[in-house]
């Protein structure tokens, strides 16, 4: 936790507000913060600061938070994903949040078996739960819109049109294709990224792809799980 | 598993193995494969190339290998890390090895808790095992050298020096430095890179490591667990 995430509606007009479970767990057993410690806070959509310790035992702790500045900006990706297995969804979720992205999209294709979009893990308070850690994690305060879309043509044809601003360049990756990801690209326009499901797009899904105006690049020779693929492609797009 | 690692001594003189336990499990539930069945594979430390499902049961499954080629450039890239907390520990070995890197140096730092020393997840065996499972992601034949160092200082006076190939850039991760990791700078020097622990080296060793000719480099704003971090690293050095 690099950063103590407040619900708005936990902060009085005094700037103190009352926490207890997960976050005072971390405050007493990782963080070992005793009264008057500091440490970076944000308050959920809103800004980042420092809150103080006032108070601490095993039931709660009173802090009191002051806001300094805005959150990081976010990185102007739009990543669309093929719904990865249970296990790693979260974990691409992860990826996907601490670098910045604002918008994600969970599609099925046709090597994404039909149980995932059964998963517990897909439910709203077990992806808020991801999030919040994630954003935790990255010092940032802006929770993404995550859509999932259970029909790959229907999502191709129908809603990327809408979900692509104009001029964006658009992404899909292809572990043949002959072009690197651009480095840098999300600094001078906004990406839609599309990335496959283990073992990739079929050939029918790269032609709707393409047909659409999504460009094949490639992350190299080397295969990385899910989450680590999503960072890599973030990263070089972020071109930080 | 997207490669079928054999050890050298598998292989009988006309090519075929037999695999049983965790590989056999691959094949028969995750792969479904049937004899005919063609699958990347490879000799730890030596080519990759197809092996042929010849037979497969609940005991065990045989196969003829090919070699077809040498496997992928390694990283040029000497990782320096401080050592993680045991669960992310494996995390970094997975994230370093399946970017390519054949050099991996773990060391102590003020901020590392003295019990991850203790941690069963440093006995050769478990490393072994975490890193053959990473080379079958990304397609990889060749192990890498690990090393550990519980001593900072004598690590970065010491050795460190001995660890640098001449005209080697190094460099260390500081949040609040001016300057971005360099795009690309393995493809044209070997680069040593230090990682610090969760909470960054102190004022000592990044004093020391500036001494030793290190340079601070950041990666941005955001904070990422260490085996992303280690991940946009590589991935920024490698420049792919």
């Amino acid at each position: 936790m690099n950063l103590l995430l407040f619900e708005p509606e936990e902060l009085m007009t005094d700037g103190t507000a009352v926490v207890s479970g997960r976050r005072l767990r971390q405050l007493r057993e990782v963080i070992k913060a005793a009264p008057g410690k500091l440490c970076k806070a944000g308050i959920l959509g809103g800004k980042v600061g420092r809150a103080e310790l006032l108070s601490i035992d095993t039931e709660q702790a009173r802090l009191r938070f002051a806001a300094e500045s805005e959150p990081p900006p976010p990185l102007p990706v739009t990543l669309l994903c093929a719904l990865p297995r249970p296990l790693t969804f979260a974990k691409v979720i992860h990826s996907a949040v601490t670098c910045g992205v604002k918008k994600l999209h969970f599609f099925h294709s046709a090597k994404v078996e039909k149980s995932y979009w059964q998963s517990s893990k897909l439910a709203p308070e077990a992806i808020r739960q991801e999030v919040i850690l994630a954003l935790e994690q990255c010092a940032d305060t802006v929770m993404p819109e995550i859509f999932f879309h259970r029909r790959f043509r229907a999502f191709v044809e129908d809603e990327v049109p809408k979900l692509c601003p104009d001029g964006a360049l658009r992404l899909f990756g292809s572990p043949g294709a002959a072009d690197a990801v651009p480095f840098g690209a999300a600094r001078s326009s906004h990406v839609v990224s599309a990335v496959g499901p283990e073992g990739g797009f079929n050939d029918f899904e790269e032609g709707m792809l393409a047909g659409a105006g999504f460009r094949a690049v490639t992350l190299g020779r080397r295969i990385l799980r899910s989450e680590f693929a999503v960072n890599s492609l973030l990263t070089l797009l972020g071109g930080c």
